[in-house]
């Protein structure tokens, strides 16, 4: 095993370092991961540039990273469904399994959680990571490494989706065509959506949207009144949308959603805005449009990996940029200020390759 | 039976007038009543001094009423459950029974829903009145013709508890203790709840709510903030609530329902506020709180009846002022002003007790 | 219009007969179609060799056929979604629209129900046929008028899948490969199931659902035991499925659907088998593997719509046999005894393609 | 603390013994509790007299008992919500909490449960019993040890009446009453249920149903046909009931709950009967009648403590006799043969009162 250990410290605002870490020891239900690829999530570079989102404030250096795939290099002696060498997607939150959210399925509300990245949890942007063995999932051979990272992204779809309940012939509208907003196209399409649309600031994104299988686009400005959109997203539709997906979070974006959705459909709010947003929630409450918040996710890593090992989808189109540990800083550049058409920057702790079968 | 046919009117704003009109022919699949007694509504008496509710706008007379009961004194061939003399509560909205929203057992959001006193659709503050002959609910000999007409305001409170899912052992906040408050306080005990907290402005009322079953209550001022409200009724109940039902509308309530619910739970917004409001949605999304509208009410007419009917609940409390129809105007001006603790006041289109058995 | 009707009538056991019946009238909501092509159903075939269907039994002469599709030729003035000229597939149930099973959206449960060539009510295969407006769903131009007459099994299929809860990620195992058996397959697939496993008793069935995509197929026998065949399908799909789709109503299918099903999962049984079945109950209760049926549909018409105009599945594959009406007697042989690898017998009221416009 | 732990083991069929076991250490999750009393359930007399459930086969010696109260003498680092001198309910399963059904809140299935007194598990009628901190559940200072131990039948309860969907006037059977039937018409009363209707095979058993709140009774025998019976009770009840939950397993029973349930309503089977059990299943399929098992219970400790602090429900009347932990082998006799009207037999392991604070 290598010695040494870089990692990714955000020391504060502005203030991303590498610096060598102590590997760390495992408890018997843990697992030590050697990193492979970690990619950059909104939340990492918001906390580079804001160090804090809502009430979570980085008061302590912070490693960064929580969507990362690794190869187990150690194994604690309770972990039984894994062996070492077995490449592994990292499910990034650790609940504290005995709360009542945790006992009802709801671990994401655990208040006792520990997710990486998130003050005062670090990440797993590092060459070695502790983590529990049960929240590593085996990847199958012809998955990549960089596809196990995804999952994380590709998880949130999966939990929009469903608190959406989008099933067969769903009409379903996202706002937003960033990695989330595709990343829950791709999930609606798959779970019988009949018809997707999809709308963003950016053409390019609509395009690569086109690409993933979006059945229509609109391409809206910041300018534009929620309710003319509605109309317009209703006219291209052929009728309003039963669940409207909204990625982005902007007030536009979340009253739009709420104009959109059909009478007794709903709204499932992903992306997180202002604190405080002024919706017309007469309109909602009088058609019993139904508001819903997405937290994470909460038992679906199985079902995003069985969505990729399946080939059901390809998430690989979403990787834009690739870049080594060595250049966390440069990758966070193009991250943050979405350059070169980027959706998901991709940070390679480990040679491109050196874990990947097919 | 009578040659008359008094009916109380609507002709605008502040314009309210008793008139005879003429005794309506039925359908075979409706029934002829005669209306025994009517509730005045808030909406009955936001039409009297406003003229609309939101996109609903009077513009032609309308017959006032929407919360009442009758006797069948005509019947359609096709009407198989119901025979002459039947006493009945009234369900007043009708749907279309063909659209995806009928057959999908929705009907409250039926887009062709006929409903009484709501433009252009007559109500029933009337001697004489056909109606759907599947719209009308028998009435046991022990269950009088008032809480036959409270069967529609208690309809509203199944349907709120429903909507929040209100099971066993769930806290449950209502904010506002008027008559829909105090419905669906006796409902959510009904249905198992453990504990169920009331907030109102008025003393009175939540005396009211106490003596009604409430388990704690708490008197607010508008000018309290929300947050510290919350913070409250966790202290009071002992935990955050599962499930808030918010019976006023107003902004603050609606803001106190989102802060005070616990993660994972849910608000019912009963209560229809202005068009727009701001609202904490970070708060409710991160902590996946679910903002969920009632309109109306669908299939909850015979819950409502089986609930008064087995005597789990006493709606006859809720009753204040009692009113001849020939006294319709100065029964409106009570009702709109709140004098002397009004909570529901009803009309009498036939003599009190002329119809009940007990 | 045609002067003639020339209909598909079922006198007793083993006495189906041509006959001219006279044009029916429609009243203001229905309308009257020229009935393009029906499909036979195990059903229709069950009539003709038994004369009795559970407690359905044939006492007088009916009209064959409930899997049509047809032509709008004349139309009620209360039908407003439809105009003259439009081809349609007929939903061919007709509820009450009242009763508390129609009003909670559960209407194939309607006591009330007149079902096409369901004892005492006439079906369709015949030239001119009057129905409900709101029970025929118009085609798009380019969904054939097989495709139309195809959604009422297809139909069975999504009520099937949606009993089952199938959903992303699902582990399906269906028992039979008939018509039901393969757009169930269909369905499940569209619905985002993980792996679909089809058993059968002939190899030809199973090669057909291969080709509709099967994931895996076991080819079985009557006398294997159900908790060996049980093994198999763990072994073949990898892990128990979550969700068994019996689909024969065989008492060695549903005994194998229990046995394989998952803890927590469920077994649909949409094939209806003798009235008293030897279950291993105790085996499903503790291991809490609910046990569903399936009757008909409800709402799923547009659904099936929805997944063949969309292309997403092709249900065309399932026709194997053309008759003409002329020829009914000849196609019921042919669908009885399941000669040629007989799937799905269409019999054509017009002539191929009369109405099929690309 | 006491240098001795009597503890009451069964070595075989018929022979139950006492003897003195060691203190158990515990880890910093668990704590170490002095229980207080201990209910005899069926399952516990049917390893006495068949030495197996179903696949649960007692191969060495195992501590009864899983229905206990106890007073926390030593506590866990780790556990944070209990201190010294906490009176708790003892919930006696201990799931992996990392399977997907512990991680899906189904923890009940979890297939590496430990659970007291199922072999090879021990149980708890002994002196000194260690156990999970976050499994016990402090009784407030009103709710006596013996309503402490009796959360365990009252669990099932709220667990089946959950499965069932039994809320706001629901119709409700329930066959058999013994403990389960009777905790499980307490819950459905308390959940809304309209009518409750119960049937047992012994006169006095009903009597204490309607002292307890069945709205009706009805005897029956062995001999009874099923479908006679359900037409008694949908002549009784006024209607078909919507939940029939069978408390007894037997194959009458059963068979009675299917037939007697409505269209689209659903049969809960508690109680077990024989591997293999020959039903109406076709009637049950085709009018869409769920059949639901229950496996001990879920997340329902709270539920069932609430109701029992709350004051909504009276367990206490259940218990009709007391043994000291030294007459257990008599206590079994009683419990065994049905002696002197028995309902729920307590054994105390600390003398009666001595931690009852009211």
């Amino acid at each position: 095993m290598a010695k040494t250990n870089l990692t990714a410290v955000l020391y504060g605002v502005e203030d991303l370092k590498l610096e060598q870490r102590p590997i760390p020891d495992i408890a018997d239900t843990e697992v030590l991961l050697a990193i492979d690829c970690v990619g950059i999530c909104g939340s990492d570079v918001h906390y580079l540039v804001n160090g804090r989102i809502g009430d979570f404030i980085l008061r302590q250096p912070m490693v960064i990273g929580h969507e990362a795939s690794g190869v187990i290099v150690k194994i604690g002696a309770k972990v039984k469904h894994l062996k070492i060498g077995d490449r592994c997607g990292i499910e990034p939150g650790v609940p504290c399994y005995i709360c009542s959210y945790c006992k009802t399925g709801k671990y994401n509300l655990c208040p006792e959680m520990k997710f990486c990245a998130t003050p005062p949890y670090d990440g797993n942007l590092t060459h070695f990571y502790k983590h529990r063995g049960d929240l590593c999932y085996k990847l199958p051979d012809h998955v990549s490494m960089e596809e196990g990272a995804l999952l994380e992204p590709l998880s949130v779809g999966v939990h929009a989706c469903s608190r959406g309940g989008v099933s067969l012939g769903s009409l379903v509208l996202i706002t937003g065509a960033g990695t989330i907003g595709l990343v829950t196209l791709l999930v609606a399409k798959s779970m019988g959506a009949a018809k997707v649309m999809i709308t963003d600031l950016v053409q390019h994104r609509l395009d690569v949207a086109k690409e993933l299988g979006a059945d229509c686009t609109l391409l809206i400005t910041r300018e534009n009144k929620a309710e003319l959109l509605a109309e317009k997203v209703e006219i291209l539709m052929g009728s309003k949308p039963d669940i409207c997906i909204d990625c982005c979070g902007a007030e536009t974006t979340t009253r739009l959603s709420i104009f959109a959705a059909r009478s007794g459909g709903c709204c499932v709010i992903v992306g997180m805005g202002a604190a405080e947003t002024k919706i017309p929630l007469a309109n909602a409450l009088i058609r019993e449009v139904d508001i819903r918040g997405v937290f994470r996710y909460c038992n679906d890593y199985s079902t995003a990996l069985g969505l990729v090992s399946s080939g059901k989808i390809d998430v690989k189109r979403l990787i834009t940029h690739h870049f080594d540990i060595t250049e966390t800083v440069k990758a966070f550049e193009i991250a943050r200020h979405g350059l070169g058409n980027v959706i998901k920057v991709m940070i390679h702790v480990q040679p491109i390759d050196s874990n990947n079968k097919c």
